[in-house]
């Protein structure tokens, strides 16, 4: 089981969007830059935000992005589905239904099976954990560590 | 993210391995018709169940696969680290240490990334759960809708 680079690249990414306070939409290639990230693989990662609403983008020669709620209104869970998709890691393909199964009654093949729903338990602890916890509090635990990021972040930026 | 029908495969055959009540080792051949399943691909996971200690091994023409211990002593997390890797799906590539991040004081990159924490935070909440589920509890949870399921199975295994 892998979870792409993706995550990654969009979850520093909105937090960059909110560090750089820019009143302006911030194009692809300043992001790609603020983390030396190829811009054609990172537009892809961004494009998939736009489409789940976490940040919107505006077209033409000053276009880009823009946070579409604060980072309190974003969880780690709305970033994962962004970019994995909201489909479960799991797909039980019903194997039990066949070849020794087919003696079950078909009453108990009505019943999830029981294969299936021990890994969506755990799933869904999964999902659980990543909706508790908000961009704004991974940003706050940043701040705890380097309390001047925002600072660092824009200065970088005026230079580069 | 996705998990691969390894698991359920897996999962199944270790069942199947009790409830087939076999004092001899059982071929991949024969455990594969019990689901339809090709059999390379589920030699394939065999093997890993081999590997991961899960399953004892016997080669020879009257050869073939054992449970190594009780499902009492099999957690659905043995399962799936056995056939997807014990990695963490979640890869940190610290490109928070790049571009923008340079200005970081070097004390803030030895503290573990807030991103990848988060990440992780929940990973080990999904961990956890399938750590809790032993094969036993699912096979209990198959047998209170199907009480005849070592039967029907054995019937099978006899007609076919």
């Amino acid at each position: 089981m892998r979870i792409g680079e993706g995550v990654e690249w969009a979850a520093h990414c909105l937090l960059l969007l909110d560090w750089m306070g820019e009143d302006r939409p911030v194009p692809t290639a300043r992001l790609a830059a603020g983390f030396e990230l190829p811009p054609p693989y990172l537009n892809k990662q961004l494009q998939a935000l736009v489409k789940a609403g976490l940040v919107t983008s505006t077209a033409g020669a000053r276009g880009g992005f823009r946070l579409a709620r604060p980072l309190e209104k974003i969880t780690m869970m709305d970033v994962v589905a962004a970019i994995e998709g909201p489909e479960e890691a799991f797909q039980c393909t019903e194997i039990r239904g066949r070849g020794v199964g087919a003696d079950s009654p078909a009453s108990a093949l009505r019943r999830p099976c029981a294969v299936s729903t021990a890994m969506r338990k755990a799933e869904l602890a999964w999902r659980r954990a990543l909706a508790e916890q908000t961009l704004a509090d991974i940003s706050a635990t940043v701040k705890r560590g380097v309390p001047e990021i925002e600072d660092n972040v824009r200065a970088w930026y005026a230079r580069n």
